[in-house]
């Protein structure tokens, strides 16, 4: 199944999304669920009324020229992993890392698939990293590599906009990791039992239709699932945490001469079977 | 004015704290507000019914043996900086920073003041960090050095908990400072108001009785004005957000020969007329 949030006049509204376009879970059962969140922590409860919803009635909105929200409104962790594909650590100059290296995005930075992304007023380099974005459903602590599959709801597509100044004017990334609208994800969420395996997606970023980003989930160095496990045996992963799963070559940062997103710019990130995300960069306000 | 949450046996209440002890909010007005981030959000609306609840009610517990909560059940993120006390960098072994060194502590890491810090199953080297907790009142973005007094809403004491093996295993901290119940804050809200400046307090670190740290938050590199004008310049700040504001000098790791807190060593910290938190620690179950 694809889960979508959508807004088509009437504020937020969660979705199936069909072949026939949005089918508004909200409109259809106003009491079922409260926020994705609450749908993904009910999941078991709740997909046979949502699956009848879907087969049921007719689409409320067209894909095509709704604007979709992201997914998960306000998580309440996102999570990130530096240095995750062998051909981004070669161009970051880096060492493949023995251990997991983890940074977070502030959750202000959640930004809809397709809304513009600012420049800061701080920085002219803000850079794009394309990612493939693992959404926690049953989550829990201490979950094993065996259980990690059973512990994520669905997957989307992201992109880990960073600037790139802040990012390393000292040893900790974060702030330059959690500027406002640099965490896009979605367009929707697809579910795990939907997707299945989802090491062996091609995943790729395009700046004004240039390739910039080509690669596959299946070059993770550290897969899903081992970071499910690292993760948690740290803390508790919940119902709609958000985990960007890691980068390949070709930021902007790395090429020659480097080059950093500018007004007017389009970024499209795509992963196989998961959609598209699409962002022009604007000048914050 | 100081607020509180507690839990005398009917979930988690608001509170004003009196001389006579802990005044329900909750209960004395069941709609007024939802939780401390509703409270904050409209605080200009409702600090005359706050006040009036206080002035006018009998206490409904007493403060000592009520549970205290912490004062945020929940919030939108929780920024800590580093290396922000002289004596503490020179311990570190670090350089003093030209510029605010700031990391994440996961909101799934938040504890009651007073209520047991866990001992990870995966290490053996957690240490203490006493810190004075600021809490974003109106926040905003791009908040000047002059304005930003009127963005925090008050204070609180702190502990950021740390597992020094996981900190320092990659060039990242935040994993290392995330463990489950390690951000605990308390033991209630001090609004800026009642406090005045809060550069010039004296905060100490004891375990089990033991000072450990012993300094005064005038001695912060960056103040909290300079962390608010700081921070706002990338996200934007909210109602209820936790900033950690920095440990001085007298950490574990760095004694000689290193100490770290085992099962049964109590931790207390506490800051000149913001109060004192204490807590425990035990094995994670």
């Amino acid at each position: 199944m694809k889960l979508a949030a959508f807004d088509a006049g009437r504020g937020r509204e969660l979705a199936v999304v069909t072949d026939a376009g949005l089918v508004s879970i909200t409109r259809a059962a106003p009491g079922l669920v409260s926020e994705m969140t609450d749908l993904i922590a009910r999941w078991d409860a709740v997909r046979g009324a949502v699956a009848e919803i879907a087969a049921s009635r007719a689409a409320d909105a067209p894909l095509a020229g709704t604007r979709l929200l992201a997914p998960i409104a306000r998580p309440g962790k996102i999570m990130a992993i530096g240095l995750n594909y062998a051909d981004h650590i070669a161009e970051s100059g880096m060492e493949t890392p023995a251990a997991q290296t983890w940074f977070s995005k502030a959750v202000t930075a959640v930004n809809g698939p397709n809304d513009p992304i600012q420049i800061p007023k701080v920085s002219a380099f803000l850079d794009y990293e394309a990612e493939m974005v693992a959404i926690v459903g049953a989550g829990g602590r201490h979950i094993g590599r065996e259980a990690a599959p059973g512990a994520i709801f669905g997957y989307c597509v992201g992109n880990d906009a960073t600037v790139r100044d802040w990012q390393h004017r000292t040893s900790q990334w974060v702030v330059g990791k959690s500027f406002d609208t640099h965490a896009p994800f979605g367009p929707w969420i697809t579910t795990a039992d939907e997707l299945g395996d989802p090491h062996g997606l091609g995943i790729r970023c395009l700046v004004n239709g240039e390739t910039r980003q080509a690669s596959n989930t299946a070059q993770l160095v550290f897969d899903v699932w081992a970071q499910v496990e690292h993760l948690s045996q740290a803390m508790t992963l919940e119902p709609g945490d958000v985990i960007y799963t890691g980068t390949p070559g070709g930021v902007g940062a790395a090429m020659t001469p480097r080059q950093f997103l500018k007004d007017g710019d389009v970024v499209r990130v795509e992963i196989d079977r998961l959609g598209a995300i699409e962002a022009v960069c604007r000048p914050e306000a």
